[in-house]
């Protein structure tokens, strides 16, 4: 049979790694895939660096559009990335019949659904194993491996640039900044890293996962996003002393009659939660199924391989599906298109979850009492307390001290009320840091 | 389109999950698979006790030749275990012309080519998600999420029980006679615990990885298989002040040109590993390839929902697979048949890993020397030493103390040869312990 042809768009970081490893894996994924899989066509608006990378039996054009018009050309791999022409391309090569891999999670989790739809209604799929997570089969295990769960929820490490900026604060008491400097120097940050220090990547992966969690639309308008840049090194310090780690995770629960949660906030998690192990540039999500319990899966999140080994899974699941009918695939959601519910994303007042609050207070007596006793009111029971000697926190002779107060769960809306409360009372001395907490187990 | 009739042979604690979980979760599954699956009939010895787990619509038969007769049965589930008559049941219901999902790992690890064959040769699946860590979906991640990879090795933690006990003897101090008591106590070990505790279990799930991992047939007769049964708690101990946890892995390396090595045994790796810190019976696999890196999955590798969860995924699979051409069809090993490799198993002389040796001497100048310069005459490099004081080790005024010694990877055969030498020398006074250890980084 004769090869598969594909076409890349865009040969930077991950098409190149693409190319390598199928080249390099060329009998090896021929001896699983059944039929061979080619590279024979690549637009990369930098032909010259293009030219570099492939060899000379690939065709190299600076226009994509003329790989997307090739009738030799079987799967297109879109690795440009963003909403733009990214988004054109893509439903120009779905309207010409042909199969789409793509790593583009912003894409998808804004306009997955009439990418999703155009797909279905053309036949052809639309394949996105990369856009989340990078080399871990995640979006394979969600959809096929644990198809005989009710997913419960998710909770994932899905931003390597952040995760590595927490380890390194962390592991050196250093605050964000700084961290964040030397992340760029060694390339695990980008010169603009707003879309991952202010959670914006983390929220798109989290919303694809949600949405073939649950059987719901894509909602990335709907997620709550909180990045990392106002967390302190302080607060990172005391969550390890009462047993925690801080992590960025993206989180999505079933919530049983009322809808789906769909955030991304810094995380208080147990230490001894494998996940809170996770350190450097590692991606890891844990999965909870009714059936399976608790199962985790962890590797390389981004970088040139690892990425291209999510794409050739993708190019080789094309491969083997690109002749059968299409109602026998996988759908692209994990769901049947006309078996989605609009189960809608909760507003995140009515989001669940436990807290960590630090209080700067007065050292004297009773403040203990008055803000134990505003949290009760409010229903919101106590986990754990700590208190810091005064002298501790603001050196000899202070009469300042820390407070930090970790709560059962809670709901968002009761907890906004309370702290407003907490931060009227005269002994709290200045603004309430507040952290969400999870269990996960 | 007709429910997928499906017909279960065996209803003990995986077939009744099995059945909870595609009723509970009947809903879902269709929205996913495009197709409702169901249960018609049902095979077991005990017909009382399958009849109190399915409901009335559900055909109860004691004979389960009468499911694989039936024209309107699709898919055969085989969870009845062992060589013997599964074996039978599994090659007569291909020769019927019905898929099969089996969990049956022993079977497939000793008979597998056979049964892989007649599957290919009938143009039926045989699907065993459930063979290798429970609800993790490692198989598939392995022939399908990884597919672009060149797999240069995977060590897992693939048996709960061995696992359950090593976690009680590290945390409590115990010896292995104690804990297992406790763990049969417990239900986590079996009234005969002969298959888990001396890693039989353990290689049969390392085999089917590794044929999967590499394009070899099965050859669990060439594993090297050594189970937890000797292991003092000493070791556990001393392995903890070096850094080092002990776990039993199944392990499967490429050894390029050579062969493949194929093993189970007692393993120390360092603590800072996330699969160190995996406790209790949980699973979890290591798969490190040369595109993706390192990766792993956890999870409960046993249990009623968590093995039905894997089962059902395999059902799920092949609903949406029955229909399409076989050529299409992810290979039963990974690669296609006609495309495997008779890479065979290293003798376990040849194979490569560091050690971890224990040994009792005497106290006194000169023995440390002896000791080094014999492993160095060896070519055998040490890596970290620990030497105790002689007085904590034989109590006040004694004249023996404990040498333990850390070394590089060295060939096996090597270091058996080294052995006997250190053990031929005067100042060693006991038999010498030795665990193999890796780094898996």
């Amino acid at each position: 049979m004769k090869p598969i042809q594909v076409g890349l768009l865009g040969i930077g970081t991950v098409g190149s790694g693409t190319y390598n490893v199928l080249t390099r894996n060329q009998e090896e994924i021929q001896r699983r895939a059944g039929r061979g899989i080619e590279v024979t066509m690549v637009a990369d608006l930098d032909t010259e660096r293009a030219r570099q990378v492939v060899g000379p039996q690939v065709k190299v054009v600076a226009d994509a559009r003329e790989v997307i018009a090739n009738p030799d050309i079987d799967v297109v791999v879109e690795l440009i990335g963003g909403y733009g022409v990214a988004k054109t391309l893509v439903l120009e090569a779905i309207a010409a019949g042909k199969h789409v891999v793509t790593a583009n999670k912003a894409l998808l989790a804004v306009h997955g659904s009439e990418i999703f739809k155009a797909a279905d209604d053309k036949g052809v799929i639309v394949a996105f194993e990369a856009a989340v997570a990078g080399g871990i089969p995640i979006i394979k295990a969600l959809r096929e491996g644990l198809t005989a769960n009710r997913i419960q929820w998710i909770a994932g490490i899905i931003n390597g640039t952040t995760n590595f900026i927490l380890s390194e604060m962390r592991e050196r008491g250093l605050d964000f900044d700084v961290v964040l400097k030397e992340a760029q120097r060694l390339g695990y940050a980008e010169a603009d890293p707003t879309f991952d220090i202010e959670g914006v990547d983390a929220a798109h992966k989290a919303t694809l996962m949600s949405a073939i969690a649950f059987g719901i639309p894509v909602q990335f308008d709907k997620a709550y996003v909180e990045g990392i840049t106002k967390l302190a090194a302080t607060d990172i310090k005391y969550a390890e002393q009462l047993g925690y780690r801080i992590k960025l995770l993206g989180i999505t629960k079933r919530r049983e009659g009322e809808g789906v949660e769909l955030r991304v906030h810094p995380t208080l998690v147990p230490a001894k939660r494998l996940i809170a192990n996770v350190e450097g540039p590692m991606n890891a999500v844990v999965v909870n199924g009714d059936a399976v319990g608790t199962t985790l899966y962890y590797g390389k999140g981004a970088g040139s391989e690892p990425t291209a080994s999510a794409v050739i899974a993708d190019l080789v699941d094309v491969t083997r599906l690109a002749t059968s009918e299409a109602h026998h695939r996988v759908p692209h959601l994990a769901f049947r298109q006309g078996q989605m519910h609009d189960m809608g994303v909760l507003p995140m007042d009515d989001v669940v979850t436990g807290y960590y609050l630090r209080l700067r207070v007065a050292d004297e007596a009773g403040v203990l009492a008055r803000v134990a006793t505003t949290l009760a009111d409010a229903g919101i029971s106590v986990d754990a307390l700590l208190q810091r000697e005064a002298d501790e926190v603001g050196g000899e002779g202070s009469t300042q001290t820390d407070l930090i107060i970790l709560t059962h769960d809670a709901r968002e809306g009761a907890m906004n009320a309370a702290q407003a409360k907490l931060q009227a009372l005269p002994s709290v001395l200045a603004p309430i840091v507040r952290i969400r907490k999870e269990e996960l187990n």
